[in-house]
């Protein structure tokens, strides 16, 4: 072994240390050459300590750490000293350590960007070197965080009784939602595994199996067109109960937030959590996962236009739609008429086929449509919005979802660009939303599909609507958003056979499609399902939120590019015809 | 919801909770039906408890009660009373539950087995109704020692400072050692990911972006021929260390190892482990995973038949082999001719071309080669083996791996039939096996291939030997042994992309093929990669022993047959044609 081996590391020596001899292992992050005299800064996982080598006292010593270049491999031999001019901004800038040895353990070729936070990057290059990004300090501490995530997930169900059990991942296929990856057989030529989009089957089978409290951490696969918040891998803090209610699965999730936001931010999260129906979510906030950072609420005036003379919105009112109303509040003068056709193109990528609008100016009101209506209905439609002056109203009309949908994507959008958003960044406000339907009508299937998923128990008073009123039929599902992003979500299962039978009928899957998809699961329920429910927390995002970054990507050691590539190794790549010949497979010619 | 939540579980009440009400979620274990009264074992994750319905305190409930079927899952509400019959088996046996209602939650279907452990079943018949297998008893308590594996496995790590980062599941396919699992891409026609066969090289990557300590519970896949210990995916505890030499790995090790033998077993592990060389181990006990559990020890008794007239034995001397004698103690009289033959049988399994033995019986050797050597040879190697009056001699003669791998098998072999085996079975024998070969000669592929794996290291002073001697070459690299297992194994790793090289060039690869497959490795070991090294713990077989079990499979909730068949999901299965299709894939027409 050609290097010493460290007795201390580079974050831990303090002024408490000094005169005391150490040795130091890392990298070179800074190299200075100050009229001979040569600091280092030297890096490890715990830290930055200075090391100086001085001609006068080693003059060879000095000479030999004038050549060694940054992100060398370095071991250091020397005393811990006090520094003449401390570095305030580490915890180790009280002290240095005057070298009496040192080696280069391994040569570093010159690095293709600089190993800091504060550089410019394309993020092609971040991933291409990865090894190198990683090093950055902002990078180490996302994983250093996600690490300490993992730790107090680990902790909080262990103390909680919860088995961890770990689930397959070659599976069956079974593409009811997303896209499944493939796994080629093999043995069985012509058949294939999946990877799992989740647990779910599993983890329910685990209940029938008596586990009572299951937790995984677990990756999960979806083969979907990625969008930039998406990776086709991903993790999940998995967890399934049995013989729970909705109250049940929600205390764990509380306890379980407020225990990682304490230990990692420092932050007291107020439990219970707030619960609030999808239908309130909705009407209030214009989304099932609100950010109720800041209130903007939405307002239904449906009932006050109704009899107006403007034919768009009564005739939405005549048609059980909605039309409501956005104030945002003080923008009247900002948003020029350029700056609401911007808004309009906006609103028309949530579906709008318009976007109707009123300035409330010194007591007057500037609208297009401001003629269609009484005067007493816009006094009404004020006084519903709070409206004051300086404010803009933006109109939603449309059915339920479509005009909430809108007017909630309009919400987000004029709180970031008004600076609300910047404003609230610090906060954290969680929701627990619940009262999921059941189903929603899928247009172009011209089905009713499941709106969580197909296990998804229906509320005690919606079971009959299961097979007479769909679109009326609530879930025993519940989501938890915070500051606007859902990360977790789950349901109480269907338990009975019977139940389940007549939820993927009403979902129009054939009684073959279902025995051979979902035949173990419904053979599982037979024999004796206790009630069941879990959650499903997306933990990648969580990450995001609690190390403050908005780049999924920055949480996950080697992730890929949106397109599914590996920058670092080149993945996916070609194979050799052997490998596929073995499987059974040939590539399709080129179109 | 038409049952009432449990106040406590089956597991807890004693005595101490006598007239205690209480309501209790279950299964109905077994219902028996004593002239009238009418009791029922409840059973839940954490015991059994036993519900009373008496006919003259409620005879409706006693009614009731009579229709409930083992599995039922059930809610029982009463009071707790001290048995008049305590059952002495269980910790809650002193006590049962006086119902005064009670209802069942979910009917079961008549199961296809009884659930209990001594039930005799065909595995077949338990894959299939895995729900049902795992509510054995057994299974239970497996899968629970699984469980606490995992928390001692986390909190372990956490204390020594190791940080949990996930690596890819989708990543290159580099086909070197076992087949890869591949993953067709979507997005890029024609191009595959592969499962990891082990996290190996990202966690070598992970030492170079610095995070010095790196711990993963991760599973692992390999399309190999499953042997019945083996599954196509499983778990191991992945582990690596920077500017570490192997005792530092090997002391972490250690204590985890101890850690885990005192949580699950209150067995006491004494450290450091023994320590023994690869050479020693194939010496003594003609394995690199020697049981130590008893002695049975090989001699090598070549210098003393070296000039014997028994050509078999002295051209294997002439031509550097080994000769070595395996003393079965006592067997002489048990051994008849045919169990000799079929001892032959099984050498030649281990590819033995013949076995040559010795009976010392009454002073006199019954032998069919004894007439070959002089009374003096016989006289030495008895006294070498340690002979007495009843033993049996086997022979092994061929090339050091050769004819030691044969000793070795007969050496367990004997110690199993023998029942030596069954003697130690509660004892643990741990030892650390060293200094492996750099290198193995594949005959099959008439050259040299890494021992361990190509990132491997050698020995400081068998560097040179990788071009010159290869054979001779020792590696940094170690396996952890326990009765004969292999539960773990490592490496210092090549921390010099010069030596990589040299490494890859040994093994035969073209520079291209090593550009294509490990670019990306010699391109992170270029920007100051420390020294580093780690070692991987096999869990599911760990989980085996330490479980007591000798089935892997009983080790995993949902494993699959040896031909990779999940019995319970029919997986793997047919795809539809469009999944293919969009995958850019046909199959091969059956042959």
């Amino acid at each position: 072994m050609n290097w010493k081996k460290r007795t201390r590391n580079c974050g831990q020596l303090r002024i408490d240390n000094e005169k005391e001899n150490v040795v130091l292992n890392g990298w070179a992050s800074v190299v200075r050459d100050l009229g001979g005299l040569i600091f280092i800064d030297l890096r490890d996982r715990w830290g930055i300590t200075q090391l100086v080598a001085e001609p006068e006292i080693n003059p060879e010593l000095a000479e030999r750490a004038k050549h060694v270049k940054t992100e060398d491999v370095v071991w250091a031999s020397g005393q811990v000293r006090k520094r003449e001019n401390p570095n305030m901004r580490i915890p180790t800038g009280l002290i240095e350590i005057v070298l009496d040895d040192f080696g280069i353990i391994n040569k570093a070729a010159l690095p293709p960007f600089e190993i800091c936070d504060d550089v410019e990057l394309n993020e092609d290059t971040r991933l291409k070197y990865r090894f190198l990004d990683l090093r950055r300090p902002k990078m180490q501490k996302i994983l250093l965080t996600r690490n300490k995530f993992y730790q107090i997930t680990h902790r909080y169900f262990a103390e909680n009784d919860f088995v961890e059990i770990e689930t397959p991942f070659l599976m069956k296929s079974t593409p009811e939602g997303a896209r499944d990856f493939l796994v080629p057989s093999r043995t069985y030529k012509g058949k294939f595994y999946a990877l799992p989009q989740s647990p779910q089957i599993y983890k329910q089978i685990l209940m029938t199996a008596g586990f009572e409290r299951y937790v995984q951490i677990v990756k999960c696969f979806r083969d979907e067109d990625l969008r930039s918040d998406r990776q086709a891998e991903f993790t999940q803090i998995d967890v399934e109960m049995s013989f729970v209610t909705q109250e049940d699965v929600m205390a764990i999730a509380e306890g379980y937030l407020k225990k990682l936001w304490k230990e990692i931010l420092d932050v007291d999260i107020q439990l219970p959590l707030r619960k609030m129906s999808y239908r309130e979510a909705m009407e209030r906030y214009g989304s099932d996962k609100p950010d109720l950072r800041f209130d903007m609420e939405l307002k239904n005036v449906t009932d006050i236009i109704k009899n107006s003379s403007f034919k768009v919105f009564s005739d939405v009112a005549d048609n059980g739609g909605v039309v409501a109303v956005l104030n945002a509040k003080g923008c009247a003068a900002d948003y020029s008429r350029k700056k609401i056709d911007e808004l309009t193109e906006y609103a028309k990528k949530y579906g709008a086929k318009g976007l109707a609008w009123m300035k409330y100016i010194d007591g007057a009101i500037n609208s297009p449509i401001a003629k269609f209506f009484s005067q007493e209905e816009i006094n009404i439609i004020l006084q519903q919005v709070n409206a004051e002056n300086g404010d803009l109203l933006l109109f939603g009309a449309d059915k339920f979802n479509e005009c909430y949908t809108v007017l909630g994507a309009l919400r987000l959008k004029i709180a970031k660009d008004t600076g609300i958003i910047d404003q609230v960044k610090d906060s954290f406000e969680f929701t627990c939303v619940t009262d999921f339907p059941l189903f929603e009508f899928d247009e172009q299937e011209n089905r009713f599909v499941a709106m969580h998923h197909p296990f998804t128990s229906p509320q005690d008073d919606s079971l009959e609507k299961i097979e007479t009123q769909p679109a009326e039929a609530l879930a025993k599902a519940y989501d938890i958003v915070v500051n606007g992003a859902e990360i977790g979500g789950g349901s109480i299962r269907i338990h009975d056979a019977e139940v389940q039978r007549k939820m993927f009928k009403a979902l129009g899957l054939a009684e073959d499609e279902v025995a051979m998809k979902f035949g173990f699961l419904l053979e599982a329920l037979k024999y004796g399902a206790p009630p069941h429910g879990g959650i499903a927390f997306g933990l990648d995002r969580m990450v995001m939120i609690l190390a403050g970054t908005d780049n999924i990507r920055d949480t996950i050691a080697f992730p890929k590019t949106t397109t599914g590539l590996s920058l670092m190794d080149g993945s996916p790549s070609e194979v050799e015809a052997k490998q596929l010949d073995e499987l059974g497979l040939s590539l399709l010619k080129k179109q």
